[in-house]
């Protein structure tokens, strides 16, 4: 196999209680990529659609993981990507993970699986570090291994994925406006309450039971953030009306994707979740924000090979 | 029923990364208690043995907790209680949770059960409100539900039963030294860093996991304690030698118990926690300080009826 087509799905992030530490990937909603070998001993971005991004291998988050790839491996084998992107850059669904995911995967496969998906993530962490100077799992992981990721621990990596029940879906709301991972990540304060600590704690390790257990209701009453919630929020246009629309709609939760714009409602079925993104669409549509408007199932497969 | 006898199991709560949300039940270390139906209409502690504890009913974890139940119940029904302490006051083991959550259980079966394990989880809290000045539920929730239990939240109540992988065993080393429950508690900062939180939640989180997936080696991974074993150990003579020991000789985990002064090593198979018993009690027997070593399951059952 000389060329591979993959879909490279968006994630969504620090679900609420799992800031930092929980993400999920989406099923319907992210890029593809076309990956070849070439004779060049080069990596190469050959094209990029649908997105200004850099050709530049070692300015472009994809050029960047594949060369750490390889570079582990010893190997002088170059590569030809392309890029067609759908997940828009800075939105906070992951748009930077899936083509370092994406790109990993692929050439992985290319390269007859010498890692495991699970050795893959470090790789992909580089292209995170690339894109916002924090070499974070909690967007690759989730496009790698597909369903609810938890990042257990950085030193040493050590990543787990949980059970996915089936009926969940995501309605994710994009604000076409600008908001800075690192801007977004500065105004988080480095000192919490134990308190405050405390509840999040409880709320996260009730919400893994939940994934175990099917329980769509904990799930709803776990999906809690005092912490980040609160000062993130404030960046994002009409958050507390979006939330109050979600929740009487039906949604089990509804907080923030990554580090916004992004938001998220995570709703039980397919009905429900229409509903809710009907609302949501209602209510924003009568505000002067253009956005997008996803619903997706958990996409418990990650990365997906194409034709 | 008239009379009913009753083992009233110890507890260890703030398992390590699980400080304040997370507690489990011992199996064959407890009190007995004996309780039967009067016709003074009062709640009368007739008898306590083993422990220098108050008789007088509002001073007794175990008479504030039935008579917090019977008020709920609007019911004048007298009982006498007698109580066979075992576990030693302040030891940090769920003393008092024992007494007041086996008061409860016990009333509630003369009565024929008019309410579930779960709803008596409130009334033996106020016996925990008497003892330490917080009604805390990290030590009657398993006491009543066996196991391991999650405190998700206090406002409202909610608590979960976690799966108990069937070959845990806890060793429990009590030094007999005094630590209160209030001075343990006071020294803890009650603002502590997020990375240090995520860290615990990200621990707590991948804890639950294994709980459900019997991962023994995750859970041990997974009992670590950045934040309030740092701070409370220094009251524990020996602590840091003890979990070296703990850990050479495979033990899972290990960590402080309640507010301590005991300490627990959780580990797989009764023939490994049968050495670091063994271990633990070979260092301790040359330092000047007594101590009471236990070796149990977790109990899955929680309060069990006698004879």
């Amino acid at each position: 196999m000389d060329e591979i087509k993959i879909f490279a799905p968006a994630t969504v992030a620090n679900l609420s209680c799992g800031f930092d530490v929980l993400g999920c990937c989406l099923d319907t909603v992210g890029d593809e990529m076309l990956i070849r070998k070439n004779n060049s001993r080069e990596v190469k971005i050959t094209k990029i659609t649908g997105q200004d991004l850099p050709l530049e291998t070692d300015k472009n988050v994809a050029g960047v993981a594949v060369k750490a790839m390889l570079e582990k491996l010893n190997s002088d084998q170059g590569f030809d990507i392309e890029i067609y992107k759908k997940i828009k850059s800075g939105s906070g669904i992951g748009s930077s993970a899936a083509s370092s995911a994406g790109a990993v995967f692929a050439v992985n496969k290319l390269l007859n699986e010498p890692f495991s998906l699970q050795e893959l993530i470090p790789f992909a962490m580089e292209g995170e570090r690339l894109a916002s100077g924090n070499a974070h799992a909690d967007n690759v992981a989730p496009a790698l291994l597909g369903g609810f990721s938890l990042v257990k621990s950085y030193e040493p990596l050590e990543i787990l994925k949980l059970p996915t029940p089936p009926e969940l879906r995501m309605v994710i709301l994009h604000p076409l406006i600008e908001v800075n991972t690192r801007d977004s990540r500065s105004i988080i304060k480095q000192s919490i309450s134990l308190k405050k600590a405390i509840n999040q704690w409880g709320n996260l390790a009730a919400l893994v039971s939940a994934l175990y257990t099917e329980d769509y209701g904990l799930l709803g009453r776990s999906l809690k953030d005092e912490i980040v919630e609160p000062v993130r929020s404030i960046l994002i246009p009409f958050f507390d009306e979006l939330k109050k629309i979600a929740k009487d709609h039906g949604a089990l939760g509804f907080g923030i994707s990554g580090s916004g714009p992004s938001v998220f409602a995570m709703c039980r079925g397919e009905e429900k979740a229409e509903e809710v993104k009907k609302a949501i669409q209602e209510f924003y549509q009568e505000k002067e924000i253009e956005f997008d408007l996803h619903l997706s199932k958990i996409g418990n497969e990650g990365i997906k090979i194409l034709g």
